[in-house]
């Protein structure tokens, strides 16, 4: 079975990474990569990582060719794919959205947080958050997905097994993360400049980053109330990686030990990993992966839980995730073009 | 005046930075920089920066020709100070240690955390921790001087103006701080290899680093009763900086802003910096310099407040403290030879 | 077919790197990996990315259980591999050294460099330098090949079509190269330690670099006369990656241009791939796999050739060349288990 | 003596760089600092580092306001200085340009490389290149000083006692840099992401960099012919600093030896340091400060000589040297505000 293809917004580094995975896919067959501003040059002038592998040119977005597609990915700045996705959907195109148009079921929270009217708030209710540890088999029957962001990904993979168990104070959740300045994407800005990041340090966005929201949203549900999240991220001068670490309050002694809470909880899930007790998660071990690691502790045993989690934002963060949520929409397993080992060191 | 200056253990990176602050410091007079392992070798050799500043070269260490000198500084490894120290207070000289071995009152603790008995524990009492903007005026009364922790120093600049105003709960404050790579010394080892730091982030220590013991020490002097900590050290891959992220839960509505508190509470330290409502400090712009940056947030307008410290780890987190502490024990102004610019980019 | 797989020396960044990649081919078979210091430890401690891949302990190095080996890799320091070697060529395995002990035909210049006595000069004649785009043929049919060091990589694949093809002096060629500080290996010391070589560049070695004899040997034989060759090597603040720039003097004027001399002498080579006319080749498009990227350009349309030259120093520089050596050597299709794409960003 | 000094284009990292040395410097009075994006924000809402030390606004750019000044420094792109310098001349201020606009005298071959007319060519002629170890004579008569580029600067320290020699082949120079990444700008692009440069190593305008005329101008100069000059610049992934590496053949037999010529040459430079034999100058030993560091080479006593040369590159590659100038100038001795020790680590 060979899979068509499209990628809207091929420019960027989620865009270059559904490339390199998709490329190795094999049962995915790459048709069309739109980009208004390129169009008509060889992706690999852009990127030559991807000479022999990928000879496709960049194209003008049209939607008949891409509603041509079996599965098309929107690897788009947030906005843009929903005055585009309606057309598809309508055309019998799978879709999944990389970017947070379809994230949030809170239409009026999105609008809020986006500062933008939402094209066609009539989809969202369709949309599968596409976070398969939580919602595979919606997924599976998904004819529009919606990838968690990075941050989100990270956090809810470390904070889910504890919502789920209800042994945590849900009302004072705090997550400190840091990410590498791919994060930030491929566009020209002086602050992503590696003359203003390289060699320092620093948080941003402390009075509300726009990946808060979704977290909330989704771990609300998955605790069966709203909870209360403190999510506070940091810039760190690397390329690749996103490091989370959670803190949470035991609310009662449990029976089970939290390693074993966790292994139990992600003992089937291909991508997400728990480390031995004691470890100490580095992103470089999950670099270039679509791998989730997990350590557990409880500092000085006290009440206090701190997990820590890492992943590659551009792969399990972004285009990783994206193509485990088409192998589970096209019933493949979850794993085809993804069973990588990461880049140590 | 000239200040006799002997410095022990000059080989690593607190040492050369007090040689580069020194060597520029108008009453300073740098008599003796000792090492075993490069005695006879001229300190440039080590440091091509210090040409046509600092002639010495390393000798071994001698408590004869230390006690000769009006001040000794200890940049050296925890565990080894406390051996000379007693000689050099007998002999009448001033002592400032840039260790861990006076740093904390309760002897036993300090045992327990570092491992070995400790050799002058009649010493300790008398010890002044040194943090001038806790302890000014002690410090200027004090033959010996512990200066305090890298991180402490972060983490506690960014919570004396909460305790002291005892506006948050004590019994549930989190520091996550992260450190370039320098804080871990120049010695020999695989784990401080650029091959397995450079381009990944990890966190370390999480269930106890040797600076939580000293900071619930002092903090909990500050707020007059026991608190409770928990402190999560992680690695960046660069070179200099601590960032300390500091969460608390406010337990009573202020009348004065927290803005205005902590405005107040350093508004005649010179090397406390408060940054205007909104502001996130970044450590370039304390590199090299004394400086500690704060700014403070309440994300959402919750009851949680958020403070972001940056230092440069070498000098306000070591030697640029050390220097200050000097100036204070020799009644100089606070800020001789460190009125520097932190050098941006 | 399956290849069973001895691994000597397997705690470097050569051996994990070959695990990496054997881990996923689709013909080897992982039997021994050993290493004295972590004996009985598994692999998956040291190396967290290897977990759900590789499940293999160290073990002490033994002879006999080597032996049984289809093949054995040398992922050790030079001088260690020639005292196991003889014993395994006698028993039959296969080997293929990444060390230094079998590069050069000229024991008495192998010793003067390497400052010691070889162990078995008899075994030197035989041995094959696995650079394939020279002899593929002979190591098709070698019992033992000595792998390339990763800077002679990166500079004899930018001057063989020049030397082959006779067009520049080649009494005067300079290669002034960099490589990411992974090239310096897994081991303790402080001129590794990313505090020393973070955010810094320096040359070193200046006066004469082990990897020079290597490649005037061989490009000397290439050349079919003793050519003269000045290499200065740099170290770069990153982790993978050489830049090799190369300078040559055209004696002739040439009917073929340059780039078509590169492109006809690479046209079947499936690692040399010779970038459009006035690329710059950077070493993130190479990371992770075993391509050189070159491009060849005549700066102001002088007779100045400038050849830039990039490989990933652990892939082609070492790992990688030592599985497509392995490849060829047990009749497999050259690109078997290294058909990535490079990781970028 | 108080200097009144004006900075047109602030808010590159030249300007921040000019600010944070001028802020310390005994004579200088700042007066002015414009920039048309920025005009009416505080100097330090950009650049934090300088609270304390700076209390400047920039403001728009007015030629009468400037001309008031004794001194006007232009932080500018190419090509702007041209079309303001003639006024203020006029009005009797010095100027400094840390641009391109009056390097080069050979107008012509200015206007091929920068692809523009030139506003003022009749002020060419008696503008002062400012290298000061050649022209310091010169300059301090200078009322318009051209200061040299950063890689020029580093390339002629380390290639101008060879020519002055007269024992080196000048038909056959190669110099062969690296740069980090502030020798871009402050500007925003993709090319300058710290997703774009981090982690990687690449050489850039082979066929010819706008530094090489110059370069090629003021050395033909020195060795009264004119030189041939190959060089290469490559981008390396940090933050400051630039490593020139030089090659050139040996014409003659010296009686005196290369080191003991470069350091008769420089001997009374007090920002040239030559190091001793067998040295291989770190970029970070320079790190902040105006000194160039040198190490002569022969590799394997060939005939072939290299020179290392590193520099700051914002600093002795611009703004520092452009404070020398200004000394100079104003019959202060030349290491006024100067006088600093790099930062390392």
């Amino acid at each position: 079975m060979k899979i068509k293809i499209g990628i809207v917004g091929g420019t960027g580094y989620t865009g270059v990474e559904l490339l390199r995975l998709l490329a190795k896919h094999p049962h995915a067959q790459l048709e069309i990569i739109t980009s208004r501003s390129e169009a008509g040059k060889p992706v690999t002038d852009l990127f030559p990582n991807l000479r022999g592998y990928v000879d496709l040119r960049y194209s003008e977005p049209d939607v008949k060719t891409l509603a041509a597609c079996d599965v098309v990915f929107f690897a788009t700045p947030h906005a843009t794919a929903m005055y585009t996705v309606p057309e598809l959907i309508k055309a019998g195109a799978k879709v999944i959205d990389l970017s947070a148009d379809f994230r949030i079921k809170d239409v009026k929270l999105w609008e809020q947080w986006y500062n933008v009217e939402h094209a066609c708030p009539e989809l969202i209710e369709s949309a599968v958050y596409g976070l398969p540890e939580l919602h595979r088999q919606q997924i599976s029957n998904a004819q529009l997905v919606a990838c968690p962001g990075c941050y989100p990904t990270s956090m809810q993979l470390g904070l889910i097994p504890l919502l789920e168990a209800g042994v945590v104070d849900t009302q004072d959740l705090i997550v400190n993360a840091i990410s590498g300045v791919s994060g930030a994407g491929r566009k020209a800005s002086i602050g992503g400049l590696m003359g203003e990041v390289g060699e320092s340090f620093k948080a941003y966005a402390t009075n509300g980053h726009r990946h808060l929201p979704e977290t909330i949203e989704s771990l609300s549900r998955v605790a069966q109330h709203q909870i209360q999240l403190t999510f506070v991220p940091h810039l760190a001068p690397m390329v690749r990686g996103i490091h989370a670490t959670v803190y949470a309050n035991m609310t009662q002694q449990q029976t089970q030990s939290l390693q074993d809470l966790f292994e139990q909880r992600y003992k089937d899930e291909p991508f997400v990993d728990v480390l031995p007790q004691g470890s100490h998660p580095e992103t470089r071990s999950v670099r270039g992966v679509n791998t989730c690691q997990l350590a557990i502790h409880q500092p000085q045993n006290s009440s206090k839980v701190v997990v820590l989690s890492v992943i590659d934002n551009l792969v399990k963060g972004a285009s990783g995730q994206a193509v485990q949520n088409m192998n589970i929409m096209f019933n493949l397993p979850e794993t085809t073009g993804l069973d990588n080992i990461g880049l140590l060191p």
